[in-house]
């Protein structure tokens, strides 16, 4: 319907790259991209680590669940929700302001997750592909090391680009579910047993479609996994920091 | 450099709306838009509430901090996380999935952004103008009454939607900080009190510019004020659901 549109459409996640080197104009804007993304009170609750050492992107191959392309992407982002700076701003103005709570965070991270994807979408207008790298927030003891995070940061997501390979253009995108099972009419309801495996069936296209089978092989694989329940005790650890009734 | 990245950096928030309703495909196609966002191992880990009820709006409009522009925007649409969907998917299967962890809402929480931000992106590219209601997140007892939402869901944004006004289309968008105070090398490091000033008094562009001044209102009216207190006290509500020690 036009190309705005039409690149949000056709975007997929790209994880080999061409041996190529980004150059730092077209870096630059894509920065300026996630810096012009919506922002709660034109706060800019966030900070970003842009990853140049090639050790450090070693480690994060290894740190972020194991992902060799990681080390190869020529752009490494970590988006990191902050509610460090401000806290910082204001007793730098001779403040006392309180400590950060639950919703000043969650605040954080909606800030950090639109920039991201707002760098995201610049980065495909450029010919760029990018990739999604969850796993940043588990490890949480080394990548506070790593990264000198202070308290109140959060590692909330990285992003990984670089120029796609042949292959990874030519790559089909996985098909969503469709709309009628993501969106309700003014009110929330879980879906029916019947839904759920319609949802399921129409989404995957196969005719020999086993759901039970699908979906134990599935939540092994990712919700029962190492890589899952490390994410949930690091996540857990990064949170409670703003609990009123800190838990340590 | 090429329409898209400057339709990025020229989208601002839209708070007034002419009088004129959003097309069903227009629509359709914001939501097609969230659809084919990223998001973590294709698992879409949200549900929008596409909120069409007037007297729903003008609830909203009191409830997210006393906003009626809510209340006339053609198009609502409440982002929750959504962890509820995939573990009934694993239980229709007859497995016994562990509960939800931090890490889990987490991850649910960036999908449902960056699904919201593509919506935002396509509405742009329609002529719609947009804003985030981060209010959304506080009064979470009438909220959850208010969409009969279900443990392990989160309403971590609302999106408003419609066709801007002449006012608001010619309305100056803010400045953002610099790049130099957001972005840092390797690894985090808080700002020096020289940086936290400068960062500020450049933001400013006005010669009287007074720091000290300026972080004592604005702390008071945003980070001290009433609704920034009732976000963190919802949110740590919502979020405690997610605490493997949970805390009612």
């Amino acid at each position: 319907m036009n190309v705005i549109y039409e690149s949000l459409l056709d975007r997929r996640s790209v994880r080999a790259y061409e041996e190529k080197s980004v150059e730092d104009p077209i870096k630059t804007a894509i920065l300026n991209a996630a810096f012009q993304a919506p922002t709660a009170g034109n706060q800019m609750l966030y900070s970003i680590i842009d990853v140049t050492d090639q050790q450090l992107k070693e480690k994060l191959a290894k740190t972020c669940d194991n992902q060799p392309f990681i080390a190869k992407a020529p752009l490494v982002f970590v988006f990191l929700a902050d509610c460090r700076r401000w806290l910082d701003a204001y007793q730098e103005a001779g403040l006392k302001p309180r400590e950060p709570g639950v919703g000043d965070i969650l605040l954080a991270i909606q800030d950090a997750m639109i920039a991201a994807q707002n760098a995201v979408v610049a980065a495909e207008s450029f010919g760029l592909g990018s990739c999604y790298i969850g796993d940043i927030l588990e490890n949480v003891e080394e990548h506070k090391r790593l990264f000198h995070l202070d308290d109140y940061v959060i590692p909330i997501t990285m992003l990984v680009m670089g120029y796609p390979t042949k292959q990874q253009q030519e790559r089909t995108k996985p098909v969503r579910f469709e709309g009628k099972y993501i969106v309700h009419e003014n009110q929330y309801r879980r879906l029916t047993p019947q839904e759920h495996r319609e949802m399921f069936e129409k989404h995957a296209r196969e005719t020999t479609f086993d759901y039970d089978d699908f979906m134990r092989k599935f939540c092994d694989r990712k919700y029962m996994s190492d890589f899952s329940l490390e994410m949930s005790r690091s996540s857990e650890i990064y949170v409670k920091q703003f609990l009123t009734t800190k838990k340590a």
